[in-house]
């Protein structure tokens, strides 16, 4: 024993000078842990509870009211879903390692790879895209409307206040098929609109661009080829930093020509709608690349599309939207909900992505054994965000939440009535009606009142001396504190029973027989 | 290149070699998995797409159909859960691996560890008890009702035909807090019955045991305290293997005297109800030992609420219930499908058990870093094998599932109407209506009534050119091919359409003005 006491005390000799040295903080937590395992393994009263109590580094748990808030959410974005037609899949959360290789280009540092214990090799998803071209790959499908709602991680720096988690939810929404030009691509931002537009979120815009519009303007603003796609990444930073340091980091670290990088400026500057797109048609250099007439031709179409569905007024073509993933071919999208106006600025402000997406066709090619190719155009709901700022307005609103859905609690008056409790409760039960008891064997009936108010739960059913002598139930409005009997709640008086909950009033509820005590109901 | 191409060479002759040597199969696909690794690294076409287009061992995607089920089975659950008063809550998929540490037994090696990345050392959930308890201490809840439901993760061998995966559902509903004894135990059993009676997956038994019980006769049966939890999971094993074998594992691996073993055997097999429990507390040896008296007691009490509930024809005290996992302190329970009754058989045979669980109250203490105690018992529901038999069942009735809940398909009877198609569906969808359209610019009317067909969508709204001209759009019940024309399609009349997709007949819809065209509507 005196050995393993030892190594504690030079582990937490090690753990002192890291963090006298201020080290790494993920690896003085990584020393920290290993030192209370140690002391945990020690045994004895010192090191047994010496856990840290907490979740993983950018993860958190849920509590009843922020489920309360997120199954809101979901519920509206799933119907949406829905309505358009769409089916739903589900995928494990780890793939095997390789089939998330070479798919997120300088992401992919951010991918969680699980332990060698033998086996396969296996990382947790890093989004909802790649499991989705792999499983159509393997089925062969070639023609799929579907949503999938599940969580994706990455070993990012957390930014929890901003709604930025390793692990978080992804919504997506997926059309692929081989189908005419731009007619999905149009859905999936009108699904974007009808989304931001239920959730009231305040006012929203979403930038639309296309890769092949990039590519073509990379080509003729004189980027090689090789830089294509960092330099695209560069662009992809434009949202939070300014024009000149953007430029500078495409001259300084990646190589390019100052001449390049103020060609490329003049373009990403420019963002507008169907004007716009004419303009850059007749511009004297794009209009000579095919990548380019090609991406504008076809956002022209989508525009044409997008007029029908009358949500131009909050699309913008925008330049400089670029999107960092490799995958994407055409279309690229992004929402960003903007700050309320304001005096002082201008054009109102962006204040985050909340949905984005684009078209990626050769992304189940690359599973398919002979390279087959499956079109396909999507988005994802950028759901913590929306949580975020959800969770804040009820905060700020005071606004209570009721986190279950009881209608009833059944109650006693006197002392003694535990069986009569637990046969009335199980009579709501069976009859489908949502109810509570107490698990106490002689609750006082304010304790249970008290419950009520607490958790919101509308009505209750009192057993009593007298009621029981008369073989009768007296309910209660817990807010009117209005009272009524009924001889029992089964199947047939359910419907009733509930509709009287919902009341403030009292409606009464007579069953094999006459109502034996209490005024007559409103209005009567 | 060469040199790579060697090395890929040595690795194809590793794998041939480990396969020649009947090596473990994990071992070889391991390999192989590195092989097309470094074949697609290689590039050229032949590496290229060698991609192994699998889904981790153990794992599997749900298709829409199956989607379709599992929503069947979740919805039954999760009202009950909500009938029971239970909030809601979620954890992360991972936790810090000192957090699963020492809960699970012998199971613990089937854990799976994230890889050392830098920062906190992780594994996946193996459950979704642990996690719960490390919630409640962390946020000193003393008191709650929850359900969870969300995957879990075990390095276990998969049986997948038999719903055994090493990724799979947990459906979780505990309840925690200091209470009379007993009455939570009940209710959780309640719910047992309420959710298999309600999926009607045929009868069922709930066996029921306490840990106490259990404890009390392995010390009256002469086993060494230090011996309780490995005797305890050979019992564990009576549902699978013979007495005879669990007896030789007793005697033989894990030492126990032939005197107990045989002692233990004639307790193991009884089971009953209240009379049993009544015998036993009789019985002069476990009468004399406070753990079991005590125990005895408690089950007593449970069968009296049970008979409350009237619950009792399904449930069984089971001396040979033991289950496996460290953290189970009082009652357990497992529920599992009967066969259907058959003349060779004189016992029902069980085939497998979809429900479990039992009272923990140490291990929210466990995390404490004061050790504070909160009592917790709940059940966990084995979903994966319900689906497995639902799955089955729609096989053999071939029942037709609709995947999606599309109220109306929006056609076209001639060409170049792509874009009255897209002004109408967008007059749905911001209606509230669940529509679709074929992503084709002019779509032959058979193919689009086909998809209706393959689909189960009910109704087409068909725009043609002598709607347009009249400013109606034709609607059609595709099941019968009645049709009527409505003049537009918003808020005010969607209830009526609705209602009209609904009915095999024609209800006619009449918006601004008189209907145009077709028949009076049934029954007028």
């Amino acid at each position: 024993m005196a050995a393993e006491e030892a190594a504690v005390r030079a582990q937490a000799e090690a753990v002192r000078r890291l963090k006298q040295d201020k080290a790494d903080p993920d690896e003085i937590a990584k020393e920290v842990a290993k030192l209370l395992e140690m002391k945990a393994q020690l045994g004895g009263d010192e090191g047994k509870h010496k856990f840290v109590l907490k979740t993983p580094k950018g993860t958190r748990d849920y509590s009843p009211k922020q489920m309360a808030i997120r199954e809101r959410v979901f519920n509206a974005i799933i119907t949406c879903f829905k309505r358009h037609g769409a089916e739903v899949i589900d995928t494990p959360v780890f793939e095997l390692k390789e089939t998330l290789t070479g798919k997120y280009g300088e992401d992919s540092k951010l991918i969680y790879d699980l332990k060698d214990q033998g086996g396969e090799l296996l990382s947790l998803r890093y989004d909802l895209t790649v499991p989705f071209a792999r499983y159509l790959a393997m089925n062969k499908i070639t023609n799929i409307k579907r949503y999938h709602i599940a969580k994706v991680y990455r070993r990012d720096n957390p930014a929890m206040t901003r709604g930025r988690y390793r692990e978080f939810y992804q919504c997506d929404f997926d059309i692929a098929g081989q189908f005419d030009p731009m007619i999905p691509d149009a859905e999936c931002l009108k699904i974007v609109h009808e989304i931001l537009s239920d959730l009231q979120l305040g006012d929203f815009l979403i930038k639309v661009n296309d890769r092949r519009i990039l590519d073509g303007m990379f080509a003729v603003c004189g980027v090689p080829d090789s830089k294509f796609r960092t330099i695209c990444s560069s662009v992809d930073k434009l949202d939070k930093i300014p024009w000149e340091e953007v430029r500078s980091e495409m001259v300084g670290e990646k190589g390019l020509s100052p001449e390049a990088a103020d060609h490329i400026g003049d373009y990403v500057q420019l963002h507008g709608g169907l004007d716009l797109i004419e303009q850059l048609l007749q511009d004297p250099k794009l209009s000579q690349n095919k990548l380019a007439k090609e991406g504008l031709g076809d956002m022209k179409l989508l525009f044409e599309y997008l007029t029908l569905f009358g949500i131009t007024g909050k699309i913008s073509f925008d330049l400089s939207l670029a999107r960092g993933l490799d995958y994407y071919t055409g279309v690229i999208f992004e929402a960003v909900l903007l700050q309320p106006e304001n005096d002082h600025v201008e054009e109102p402000v962006s204040v985050g992505s909340v949905a984005g997406g684009g078209r990626y066709d050769g992304l189940v090619g690359m599973f398919d054994p002979k390279g087959r190719k499956v079109p396909c155009v999507g988005v994802s709901i950028g759901i913590e965000r929306i949580f975020s700022i959800l969770e804040q307005r009820v905060e700020a609103s005071e606004e209570k939440i009721r986190t279950t859905e009881t209608q009833v609690l059944v109650a006693s008056a006197q002392k003694k009535l535990l069986e009569e409790r637990l046969k009335l409760i199980s009579e709501l039960w069976n009859a489908g009606i949502k109810a509570e008891v107490l698990y106490k064997k002689n609750p006082k009936l304010l304790n249970q009142l008290q419950y009520c108010e607490d958790t919101g739960i509308p009505l209750v059913a009192i057993v009593g001396e007298q009621e029981l002598k008369d073989g009768v139930v007296k309910l209660r409005v817990v807010a009117t504190r209005e009272e009524t009997w009924i001889n029992s709640i089964n199947q047939t008086n359910k419907a009733a029973l509930v509709a009287w909950a919902k009341e403030t009033g009292i409606h009464l509820v007579q069953i094999n027989g006459q109502r034996r005590y209490g005024g007559p109901p409103p209005g009567m």
